[in-house]
């Protein structure tokens, strides 16, 4: 794990969905660190509004950059998942008008590409961007069993298995999760994102394409090789458990050190009443190559 | 193409779910071959009543094998999807308890496993296994274009991309499908077939997830390298066409030569009726690389 970034001044937290924008920010100021969040509506929840916050619309961009600069905020964390907004449709302030070449460019390819663009475009006007782990390391999945329960040898070998496909993916640049049971690998995600495709797990048991018994079957979650692990980390959570439980599943594992957990402890609480295994393992080289 | 298969005696034709049994069956005979249809109860069609057959369910390995010898059939077609059976439900009659091993190993790994396990189970009965479109090649796509409708430039480099995500995937025995829109990966298959993707796709639409302009994005279908051809051919037909407009694609592209079309002329009206496009590749060794 990286050493924790040195944030200089207070920092500025680029809100979209989910649980996380939070938590990063209570564990920011946890820290000792002051903040101000940027949320973008109609993606961040409205519990930003207990910190120091602008709320801005797809489109304002120079409204954003205006609140991060009077904010003194010269680090940033952009943190949670946002919809592709539909561009014909926004309305460009003054500053994004500035910026269209960027917007414009942002319109095709996968997310990879695009984020790397996000970052690049802060980057080129000064900011630094950071992790969310990088500021705040205890958001990160840690190495080994965090439930009482552990994998047996047949889930250690689908876990295996699923870190290769998951992977082989990441190399397209097409998802971050998978799920495997008894080596037939189940489900692969894309653009619809991990909940559904448990969604979709749950539902390949009811039609009886997966009779397997229950508890089986992992769901693995990991980065992209070479993906912008800075503000695209792959994410679970509560939700994430009691979807693998519908499922299912016996469990979830995750790379170590490179995997937000959202709410750690209502995480870890939900697995181990629904018993399920949550581990994370460190990826050696021969297993991410 | 291969050469078409010599049949020696009636064809049998073991059948499961979807319009391909009776497909197989009506140039079959068009072709003046003679045949009798061994038939899945809960997978097959009720109108393969209308040919030769007999009826077995799952775990009836004797009665199937009994109704192939007398019916003279020793060249074989497998075709049409089946649910994996729930083992512990599955009643096996005499000949399904001789041939318990092979069906103990059946129960574990991905899908050519299991089928590469069921083409040797026959022949080392003594059969001969064919593939549908080594009898009836015309049941196979062609190369080039079958619609009025012909791809973009976006849609070629969507569909250039969908082959290597289908042919990576397929690398890990995953599946046979996946959905590019404009760069970007929408979905990939795996267990829940192409259908159930499709759908997921016209609900990223829906969702706001996917916001690029209707039509955009190919489906592509393909075999996976290596895959046992002779009873998992990826197939098409009128249904994929409708959920792909649904899902507001601009068209579908397949491996020629090596995808099956369930109803060639009721594919290709849909797809002339709802402004896709439908084409055969030829794949050379750079794009399967």
């Amino acid at each position: 794990m990286a050493e924790t970034a040195k944030i200089e001044g207070p920092l500025g937290i680029i809100a979209g969905q989910g649980p996380l924008p939070c938590a990063l920010a209570e564990a920011a100021q946890a820290r000792g660190l002051p903040l101000h969040i940027v949320a973008i509506q109609g993606e961040a929840r409205e519990d930003i509004e207990r910190f120091p916050h602008t709320w801005i619309k797809w489109g304002e961009i120079g409204k954003m950059l205006h609140a991060l600069d009077q904010n003194g905020c010269g680090d940033l964390v952009i943190i949670g998942a946002v919809n592709r907004p539909d561009i014909s449709k926004v309305k460009l302030d003054a500053g994004a008008i500035k910026a269209l070449p960027f917007i414009l460019s942002l319109g095709r390819g996968g997310d990879d590409h695009v984020l790397s663009r996000v970052v690049r475009f802060f980057e080129q006007k000064g900011y630094r961007v950071h992790g969310a782990g990088d500021v705040v390391p205890e958001l990160l999945a840690g190495e080994g069993a965090m439930t009482a329960k552990t994998p047996s040898a047949e889930d250690r070998s689908d876990i295996a298995l699923a870190f290769r496909v998951v992977e082989t993916l990441g190399k397209l640049d097409i998802g971050q999760a998978a799920v495997v049971a008894g080596g037939h690998v189940l489900a692969v995600e894309a653009a619809e994102g991990t909940d559904a495709m448990l969604v979709r797990c749950a539902e390949l048991r009811a039609s009886g394409r997966n009779t397997r018994r229950i508890p089986s079957g992992v769901l693995v979650k990991a980065p992209k090789p070479g993906q912008e692990e800075r503000i695209d980390l792959p994410t679970i959570g509560a939700e994430t458990v009691r979807k693998s439980a519908a499922a299912g599943l016996s469990g979830i594992a995750v790379a170590a050190g490179r995997v937000l957990i959202a709410d750690r402890q209502a995480t870890i609480t939900a697995a181990d009443e629904l018993g399920l295994f949550l581990m994370g393992e460190r990826l050696t080289r021969a297993e991410t190559a």
